[in-house]
């Protein structure tokens, strides 16, 4: 499968694909971080992201797209921003019915590094070995946009996988019953 | 002028249309709350808000549209969805080329009541005597609406006549050099 992650932001927007499934090596399609300025109206800065969100869907084609949950954090003065950002992104998506998942900073941080605590550099360094990259992906947005589709698809194989426990799990029921 | 003013939010989004200009009587176009269940998914939400802007936009095709500013509030269960919501208004109202303003609450409440801490009843009243209507539009996500209609329409008069007076100024100056 083909997943778009994205880390959402008013001043960069991290967007990753990678197509891969569980338990196989994942590779790197794509990799790039939107950026706007903030000398420009937040109304128009929104509308770059949606056209290069909507661009990136267009040319990738993913099956899925997993963008970052965004909590009412300590850093206010850019959580609105980023809270715009997401909402952008997520109807950009479900206007083509792309199946759109949120993972939260620390499933992403436990999922590929182990640690829900683990910091950007840690990140980063996973990033580049699980997709077997010459160098850390640039700026933090970009690795984390990878590490946001990384999660993504090993989470729905985690989750196929316990979906086919539960269900051989019913039929052993259902057989004895 | 015709502006659309809206008060965003995931659950109910109240949209109201005001036609006017300063120092004449106001009056009410059309008022409505797009509302969503809190059963659906965000991006689904997002959608639906999308949609019912945009048809509102289209239907009544405003010049301007005020949009209330979101801050990151005490009440953070629910300002994350307020801010998405609001990007994907500012998104739809951007993409056609309308003018935006955003209006912070404290704004609103002291333009419609000269009030910056007025309460819901006293905002509902005011927008109910300067619309000339014979009942209190609800929910209050409605007077709330047209409340941002009405500031943008007045604050959009006083911004006119300050630039005018200090074009008017400037030419005394330029007059006597």
């Amino acid at each position: 499968m083909r997943v778009l992650g994205i880390d959402p932001g008013l001043t960069r927007c991290g967007m990753g694909v990678v197509e891969g499934s569980m338990g196989r090596p994942l590779s790197l399609v794509d990799v790039n971080v939107l950026r706007t300025s903030a000398d420009l109206p937040v109304p128009q800065r929104l509308v770059t992201i949606e056209r290069g969100v909507e661009a990136w869907i267009e040319e990738h084609a993913p099956d899925a797209v997993a963008i970052e949950r965004v909590f009412a954090r300590s850093d206010v003065s850019t959580v609105m921003g980023t809270a715009q950002a997401s909402g952008v992104a997520m109807v950009v998506a479900a206007r083509r019915g792309l199946p759109i998942a949120l993972h939260t900073p620390s499933e992403v941080k436990a999922a590929v590094s182990g640690n829900g605590r683990a910091d950007k550099a840690q990140v980063g360094a996973m990033v580049t070995r699980i997709l077997r990259l010459d160098a850390m992906p640039k700026p933090a947005d970009a690795a984390d946009a990878l590490a946001l589709a990384i999660t993504h698809i090993w989470r729905g194989g985690a989750q196929a996988r316990i979906d086919a426990a539960v269900a051989a799990a019913r039929q052993h029921v259902r057989s004895r019953s």
